[in-house]
């Protein structure tokens, strides 16, 4: 069964009951952070239950030595781990002599709330502990989007029914250790650990990369809400610092500890910098205070929500969903550094390891370019663009040769940490999304000075790669690519997979296409590139002879193309009528099992259909959405978005919000019973796809412009979305009768709504 | 480039030069053992370089929890590890204070035999220490084939230009490793050690698994030759026993230890009369003493050597290359426990773990069957037998039903014990090989009576596993085996490998076959089959039609079958058009490129062709060995036996002896570079068959008779093979003008050699 404890409401993520067994999957739904870096929701206090501790910093990684059972020439020699950082947000603490723990004591009145309006987690609780205190407890905690190295708490605590001591302990602590360590090593050296009166910095280093840390904190404190000064004892150990402050209370009293926070690092700082920049935030932030620190934070979400948020009335639920995903995408990319990119669980857990998966290309650079200024989605593919040189060198322990680049699966630095053959080896069609991520970003902006400066030889590079992957077959008369996984990482290892082939083809009529306008308007940039990358007409040439004589593998009877060679040796029934019990498969089937199944876990042949669909007719893609969505088993985060889109698209409404509902709550309600390792971050721009380009029909058309075919749910009264386009910002809000566009800019914008051309003039409502 | 150290003799595996480099290679080669036991030859004495220690007892095991990087449904929880057992052999040596350790002194005059008549090995050497004492060293070992639960070394020290002190310091030591261990655990538990005067034992036993063993030793000194009575001093630690003698030898003396050692386990004895059986062993073999030990040892080996023995004259080499081959697989496994089996690397190393691999059925079988009394084919076909509900067990694991069986690709007691998901779910074809080596036996033997009493069993639990894991193509119209891995391990994850699908059509209808036999000669045994089976007409009549219409790929351009669907896509480069520094592809390309390569691991369709020869014509033998030989890379240890075989069968005789002394000299040349790590036992098997099938052309023929086709590379002046046939000897010597039939038996015996019919009499040759 999924989940269902999360309170429905539009702004916030909610609580109400404590328990236990929720706790590690509230760490991840309640997560913070800024983008460049961020945190599980774990309890200040101490917990004895079932807990995930994590705390990230974006940019920081160790390469944890690979670990397989059975080892296949090619593997790297280590997997680039999100790292758990040093804790900052540690605070023990002691009603008399007795500590406090949810997991023993007794809890009512629990409400925890992720506000995502304003950007902050708080909690409150009664606790009876077991030798009787009665406390109220009030928790706020944010990460600073505006003061992007700091964080803060506000913890209080009511004496209901006694009169003591209460001792608050903050802490820093870099003797953390990461869960899915494949040796059990240690990943943080602690260089020094500095004291001083409420404030106190660990500096430290990550083993291996040598990435610097400071970590800091500061503290104050209130008794009934009144600045108090508090005596404090210093425990100073190996990788902790721990200060004690003990508070006389009188029943009904509320004593109450501020803890500021922050992380530097040498990303950003010379070494020898950074303890004092720490502490120089923590002071700073607390003089500035938590209450305008909650003010900035709320005025930094404003904006955000501004040219993102999207709105829908009468389904509380939904609305809830598609905020949390934008929230939460927002917490983990914001787009202004460069060597930062969206891991596949953000700041809310260390699974998958890496920072960049094809994901960011496919799914995420749509939302990015949507929700914000053109240099966000820019700074992405520049991303991929200073990686390129590990590219190519990744392809040539592959074998491959003269400048082919083949991007890794899974990276961090640009290196290949990934290990396993069918993916790492084969699942090759990742390079494509490469391609189709700039082609998108320059169709979608119009800024085709990209290409010459950066796009261009990257594109070469995967040109080079696809042309020596495949090889001619004399029995097809035709070039084939064998051995690949598709997006469908049920199929292992198979020959002619359509996605593969089709972006194969396509990228290097792309990049044929890009040298041609950038020899005639950039001639510079040409040379120079042909130069650097010693590219001849001969080569482009062969090419295109890949390209314009590749396989596709197609059924006359069903009259589709099939996802692979042999997909119709394979028995063909449909998920409908597979009991339930043996349902998720990848639960309940053993991998071979899975594998020689006709099951499809995401879309392989639509996801190739979903990304030019331009290029197919409606009846050819009701046809490929007829054969393949009934036996999609949909057990990818990623796959129903794009059948949602898809599906609206060829006007199948029902089933559109039916893969709607299941993308925009997967996490919230827990579908595929995992959230407490992390959420899905980057499937949740595709859930925010499902609502623009699926119910909106929003697409970037001839010249660059957009077109609609706006389609409401029944379930709905209407709903609305923001789009950043050319930097300016148009509104779009569909209701059951009508849709009205506004444009928060300074030029017209003309756009296509059902095949009309409208004008939408800044500052002015167009009713359709 | 192949190792080339080891000099050529005729019955002797011999070493004259000491060097480091190649210690741990001559510990594999040099390994004695006698199918029950066995060890590593590891020096007695201390040795601080490179070394693998390793002795093992045969059905000792611990089932390490299994590694991988990423879990697949259905892989097992453990896989079972040939167990590193207790230290007997050990001897700290010091000269006056220096100990003694060929890595830190000087060595001359080294000498190493591995003494394959006698079963036994030595080593003599004179060393000069740092301090300047000289010693000459001889020392002999052996592992008592007779005794089998005994083993005992002499060893010598003559004071070459010195007086002063020898000591030895004989031990026991439970507190070994192995090397392999997934987590570093230790696998044993050391239960008690008990001293006494000049023996002593160490009383353990394996942790999980819970195999109780007593490990044994005891010592006498003699002093040129005399024997005397030392002091002895004893120091007993947790997991070791250690004895000091101290013995005064002038300048020319020459002071000896000989040391007996002995292992019981709790396979074979109460746990509580472990101690005294193992001390009663050391204390009766040091009664008969290390010379009658080696008497008896002579003749055990003279017996062997009679039944299995292979002659070849002209070319010292390959007679060192068979004799090797013969007497390893004697060493381990004699086929008097059908609990035991034969691993991969038998007692020589602990690499791959598990007992027992398809090799048994389809490579040792024959050579067991044809050196040895047929009980011993019939023994390991009871292993299976034993483990049939096991089998049964794990193909329900991964979704089969009805009693259908699927045998471990690698086990020690009946359950699976391996994780790659393409080899342990997908190498199926391995369920073939146990039907076919039931049914080679019971051609051979003529005792047909093994199936109603055993066979059957397993024969219908494998046809339902077939009938089950075919599935029908509507599109093919046919039956089709999808996601396999074939013999050919360089392909991954294929659809309808025609070995795969011959052997599951062939276990079909031997099944049925069978199955009918069974109910018209042995209808008791019937009733009580089809009664614990449940088997019903109707389910036999949906296996023939599974059967009958099973799918094979085939190519009409080339006229011949193909390994799989789709291999035709593939590029067609013969091997010998790879550049060197391209080979062992294995080493030098990445799995992937190996993949989607049409180069071949081992024998595929051509395995398929060697075990059902006769119903292929020559001429179609002859095509399909030039489509594939010429693709194939033989980087299995199992491959180019095979190919020598058919080679020969089509008069293809340098291509047969090519691949002959590419498998007789395997290990002793080095040919894969990896013998440090332990021998290719089971593929050592399959050398014998190159003889005897080979140049031999051995077959048996329509009632079960044997014939011949004998033929002689031209590099030979003669060979001679034995052959054991329904429990009677036939020799086979050969020479470029004749063959000559020798019986040792009791019946006359009707071959056929090239077409004609010939009789052979008891204790007369016969010249063709």
């Amino acid at each position: 069964m999924n989940k269902n404890y999360i309170v429905p409401n539009e702004w916030s993520i909610i609580e109400e009951v404590f328990d236990a067994k929720n706790v590690m999957a509230s760490e991840s739904l309640f997560s913070i952070g800024n983008g460049a870096m961020g945190q599980r929701a774990n309890f200040e206090e101490d917990y004895s239950g079932e807990t995930l501790q994590g705390s990230y910093i974006g940019g920081i990684y160790y390469p944890d030595k690979t670990r397989v059972g059975w080892w296949k020439n090619g593997y790297p020699e280590y997997f680039a781990k999100v790292l758990n950082a040093p804790n900052w947000i540690g605070i023990h603490i002691q009603i008399n002599s007795t500590n406090l723990d949810l997991n023993t004591c007794k809890v009512a009145n629990f409400r925890k709330e992720l506000n995502m309006k304003e950007g902050w987690l708080s909690r409150s609780f009664i606790a009876t502990l077991k030798t009787g205190e009665e406390i109220e407890v009030k928790t706020k905690r944010l990460i600073s989007i505006e003061l992007n190295e700091v964080g803060a708490i506000e913890y209080s605590i009511k004496a209901l029914n006694f009169s003591g001591e209460i001792t608050f302990s903050p802490y820093l602590d870099t003797g953390i250790i990461n869960e899915d360590s494949n040796y059990d090593e240690y990943f943080w050296e602690t260089l020094k650990v500095v004291e001083g009166k409420n404030k106190g910095c660990i500096y430290s280093k990550t083993l291996k990369t040598e990435f610097h840390v400071g970590t800091a904190m500061k503290v104050s404190f209130l008794l009934n809400n009144k600045d108090i000064d508090v005596d404090q004892k210093t425990k100073k150990e190996e990788k902790s610092l721990t200060y004690t402050y003990k508070i006389k209370v009188l029943e009904g009293d509320t004593a109450t500890i501020l803890k500021y926070g922050s992380y530097v690092s040498s990303l950003n700082y010379n070494k020898n910098e950074l303890i004092e920049a720490a502490l120089n935030n923590v002071h700073d932030s607390s003089n500035l205070g938590f209450q305008e620190l909650l003010n900035l934070q709320k005025k930094s979400w404003d904006k955000i929500w501004h040219s993102s948020d999207i709105i829908i009335e009468g389904d509380i639920k939904a609305q809830q969903g598609i905020r949390f995903n934008i929230f939460q995408l927002n917490q983990t990319y914001l787009g202004t550094d460069a060597r930062l990119n969206i891991g596949p669980k953000g700041f809310t857990g260390e699974k998958y390891g890496g920072s960049t998966y094809w994901d960011t290309e496919a799914y995420c650079i749509p939302f990015y370019m949507g929700t914000k200024k053109s240099n966000v989605a820019k700074n992405l593919l520049l991303y991929r663009y200073n990686q390129l040189d590990k590219a190519i060198e990744n392809a040539e322990k592959l074998g491959f040769k003269n400048g082919a680049a083949l991007y890794p699966m899974v990276t961090m630095n640009g290196e290949e940490c990934h290990n396993e053959w069918e993916i790492t080896f084969e699942e090759i069609h990742r390079n494509g999304a490469m391609v189709y991520g700039i082609y998108n970003y320059v169709n979608y902006t119009q800024d085709f000075e990209y290409i010459p400066k950066f796009g261009l030889e990257v594109i070469i590079a995967i040109a080079r790669f696809w042309h020596q992957r495949a090889n001619f077959s004399a029995d097809k008369n035709k070039y084939v690519i064998l051995g690949v996984t598709g997006p469908n990482e049920y199929e292992n290892n198979i020959n002619n997979n359509f996605y593969t082939n089709y972006l194969a083809k396509w990228c290097i009529e792309y990049a044929v296409n890009c040298l041609n306008k950038v020899k005639q308007e950039f001639p510079k940039d040409f040379n120079r590139i042909i130069e650097k990358t010693n590219l001849t007409g001969e080569e482009t040439f062969n090419w295109l002879k890949v390209a314009d004589n590749m396989y596709f593998p197609f059924s006359k009877k069903h009259n589709v193309y099939l996802q692979q060679d042999g997909f119709l040796d394979k028995e063909l029934i449909p998920v409908s009528k597979l009991p339930n019990s043996e349902r998720p498969i990848n639960q309940k089937w053993s991998w071979d099992r899975i594998l020689r199944s006709c099951y499809i876990k995401q879309a392989d042949v639509l996801q190739g259909m979903y990304l030019f669909e331009d290029k197919f007719s409606k009846d050819e893609l009701e046809r490929h959405f007829d054969f393949y969505e009934p036996i999609t088993v949909h057990e990818s985060s990623l796959s129903p978005c794009v059948h949602s889109i898809l599906a609206a698209s060829i006007d199948r409404m029902p089933k559109a919000y039916e893969q709607y509902v299941r993308t925009s709550r997967l996490d919230l309600d827990d579908y595929n019973h995992e959230v407490d390792e992390g959420c899905h971050i980057t499937s949740m721009a595709g859930t925010w796809m499902s609502i623009v380009q699926g119910f909106g029909g929003m697409r970037v058309c001839e010249k660059g412009n957009l077109s609609f075919k706006p389609q409401i749910p029944k379930e709905w009264n209407s709903y609305a979305f923001t789009i950043n386009f050319r930097n300016q910002t148009l509104k779009v809000k569909v209701n059951s009768s009508e849709t009205i566009f506004e444009l928060d800019g300074s030029k017209d914008l003309k756009i296509k709504v059902e095949n009309k051309i409208i004008t939408v003039s800044p500052n002015s409502l167009v009713t359709v």
